[in-house]
């Protein structure tokens, strides 16, 4: 990438950067709420370049929360295929509050309607192989590590304290979930991998390559090596556009029209199939649980640069 | 009562044995799938006379299960007050299915209904005074074994540890409450005392005669002596009148018009207020979570003597 | 009664004005708007005495609004018989708002709750016998008149056409019934016959004469003659206490303790069995649907005169 | 497209064909009872080719159905843009069952979740500009008739019919939406409007041709002529993927991966972007409403000619 096009996304950045006033940083764990409502940062990865493109508040240390589901539904289905995956969690979309209970009944009793809902990421969770939780968590941690390209992440321990301390409504949902054969074993013990891989710390540079992995349809362009099989890119994608981004999912593919993950801490992780990785941090959140400044920056880089895959 | 009201009781009981196949004793614990479907048994205690009047297989020791959430209202009501009490759990009646969670979330969320479903009675369970788990047990177990007349009354370990192994829902309705702020403190330990005061064993001689003081308004008729404040009996028959019977409440105050609750090991203990408290145990249930034969005995005893209060 | 209880009730609306300020008007329709938040009446008619005693404003004239549908359900039964009408409608209290469609679907698709809810006095409206809306409503009306006493009482046309003429979300309840079989014929004259039953206009004086009726046993005093049979009063008794009064039925039940009905015009019909009628009126409603002072009076009434029926 | 791949196509066909026993013709109304469940039918229509390549049954004749909601929604966006018609109806997917009224109530009350619900359909059909409802099916059916590129397209009056007259559940909706401010004016009217562009009589050779002119971004290849806005198009393949196939609609995405649109009538409308439109028709529905065969014909098709889009 060009100097030009760092220049464009430089000026980007500082046109959304005045949507951070219309968010509100989640607050719902003290070390959350001490994220920079401020706070705007950008990571483009080409596929094929060495060094990303990067503007604003790229720097900024974060944890991945909801994007993780993204890796451990793609580590779930590598364990045991899409079969075994699908009986436990369905596919279907759904545009209800990110974490209510309610879709949980009216259906199929106690049966997660897709992954990316906290539900279905904890049924997801407790799928991961290993013989114990550390097991299971070391395998997603690994994984993590391997297409973000850095052997040195890890997860907060002081995040992950606080997400176990105000757990109530995850553990009211995989308590729920045991009830209806859909989880078994150790509620807690699942819920504590849950948090861990949740409170993995990245920056935008992390998720840009992982993004930029998955636009190359899950190989590492440095070598060709599979990282991930297409197949599973393939499922997170369609996943990513239906139910990536909370009940705001719909305008989201309208409006920008890329697969992307969010997360409470204010990141994104969008896909821009067969051309390059995009993250994004902002932790000031709309009512929806996505981060207002970088849903915005997504969206005018979007019809800028004709990212719409629709 | 006479020879001839016990006649009379006799031939009801034999007539309403015949309906004991049309329901399906319960299941989720082996220890409640041991009871005969075959059982019915019945116990009249009318105020002020020594001998209860007793029909069929009426010495058939039962765990009170939902019954018993009747006195743990009480004893909380006696320990805080209308006001506390009501802030915490609703005043209204649900046709819901008695353990369904989607009412927990449609309306206030996770304050449940009212006192008689799940979610309500642990709320209420976990308001009882008391240092410890085993002292708010204590004193459940105390203040029910006032109302019983009897001393020994214990909880059945079995079943206790039975119920505690297939918690999962109930945990999970526990948590939800947590999270939304309607129960403090350990959820575990809470529930733990609430499988206790399910699992008090009785027979219906012991149900029947706590029926009594409630017919009587709380007052003991032997000495004059107030059980339960009269206020607090009210306030449970209308909880008796409106959700007592799951969701059949509607159809049994209309067909046989006196306060009553059941519980799934098949017993109901009913109020005619005024006259007497009666009893009934027959284990196989309706879909509802009914006592097939015993709402079936209780129709014909009401229509036959005259008992609906409305 | 003498001329303390006059004096006694006298304070008693005193006392309870000062609550009307807390209420709101019924907007929905501009006739209804028109009605005064300051209003404040009451009518006790005993058992067996000529003059009922009236304090506040009584001679205001009102629409019966949901208060009729006592008598439909009354006059349905009577055309029918308890059988084919609880095919048709259910047993069960509903905590949920008085005119919610979500209701009706998650339990058995399209039966409504109870005939208190709006889709299920729709449903016992098109069940009323009669050849032709017009015969129908003649005999409702009819009906009406005879348990009033008051061969006058008429429909207000204004506030009929308005209730017409704003009639989408009951138009709406129409067809879903339709549509799941719990309605037959033309949904649009069922409604007008429904809209001109709640349309019927009364004074406290009406109402308290139809509850006294009830409060009797369906028999008019006067002369010994059946008006309604005891066991249909019976039944509506036990509706009117358990989804009487929107979803404040349970909180009324707990403090009042007598079988009610309310409407939105701000009247509210109330039974004390074997002694009276009381009727309320009171314009300024409560966000359940009630007349806040109305309710507030009942209840401090219901005190006094020890009225409770629990 | 040469004669190998017509042969691969039929072979295709008939290896699907033994799906069509697994599934049931719609028969809710009489008219669609009459198609044969055994029918598969397939058009393939690439960009720049004269003649679609078709196979099994293609030239049977059915009725649009649900596959009209797609041009509608065009249509209300040429007359109205993207901001006006998105105050009306929402871009979020559902997974519930197509015509389910609770998910109205849920949310925002009464605003339909998407365009591809019957709820929200109707509330678009009632916004397509016109004078008359005469005049709106008119042009509703001109630009039907554009896309598909035959002036002599027009509905079947039976169906038509037919679809009025079971039209309970619709016209429920309809007047809910209206008592929410989400459709203005004569319900009726609008039902009329749009049971006539359901009933739109179609083979396989139209639908294709509509779609085609989709994937070439709503340009006629023959002329280079905009025919629909490529905006447009876009937001319609989103809704297509998110919610096309009913409650499916996530699994197909998965399974597939193309934008479709199904009807009851057993038709589906898929766009492969860039390359070509296609059409099955196979009557006979899965649980979840869609052409059994007809999915099972398009997922071999997609991963044979690697047509998936993600």
């Amino acid at each position: 990438m060009g100097q030009q096009d760092g220049q464009a996304l430089m000026e980007l950045v500082a046109g959304s950067r005045s949507q951070c006033h219309k968010g509100k940083v989640a607050d719902y764990i003290p070390m959350l709420a001490k994220a920079s409502a401020e706070t705007l940062g950008i990571d483009l990865h080409k596929i094929g370049e060495k060094n990303p493109l990067e503007a604003g508040d790229s720097t900024t240390v974060f944890t991945m929360q909801s994007i993780s589901k993204v890796f451990t539904l793609i580590l779930a289905l590598m364990d045991w295929g899409e079969e075994v995956i699908f009986e436990k969690v369905g596919m279907e979309p759904t545009g209800d509050n990110f974490n209510s209970m309610v879709k949980l009944e009216l259906v199929e009793p106690g049966r997660p309607f897709n992954p990316m809902i906290n539900a279905g990421a904890i049924a997801i969770t407790s799928l991961i192989k290993g013989a114990s939780p550390q097991t299971k968590f070391k395998r997603i941690l690994g994984f993590i590590r391997t297409v973000a390209g850095d052997e040195k992440l890890d997860y907060d321990r002081e995040i992950f304290e606080s997400e176990v301390a105000t757990a109530d409504r995850n553990r009211s949902l995989g308590y729920f979930l045991k009830h209806n054969h859909f989880l078994e074993g150790n509620v807690e013990a699942h819920l504590q991998v849950y948090f861990k891989h949740c409170s993995i710390s990245v920056t935008c540079r992390h998720l840009a390559r992982m993004a930029m992995i998955m636009a190359n349809n899950g190989l590492d362009p440095d070598n060709g090596k599979e990282i991930i099989p297409k197949r599973y890119v393939q499922i997170a994608k369609v996943f990513m556009i239906s139910c990536g981004m909370y009940n705001a999912s719909g305008e989201f593919a309208i409006q920008v029209g890329i697969p992307a993950k969010s997360g409470v801490s204010g990141g994104i992780m969008a896909i821009v199939p067969g051309k390059m990785g995009i993250s994004v941090i902002g932790p000031a959140l709309s009512n929806k649980g996505n981060s207002v400044a970088g849903v915005h920056l997504l969206q005018r880089l979007s019809e800028k640069w004709q990212l719409n895959m629709f």
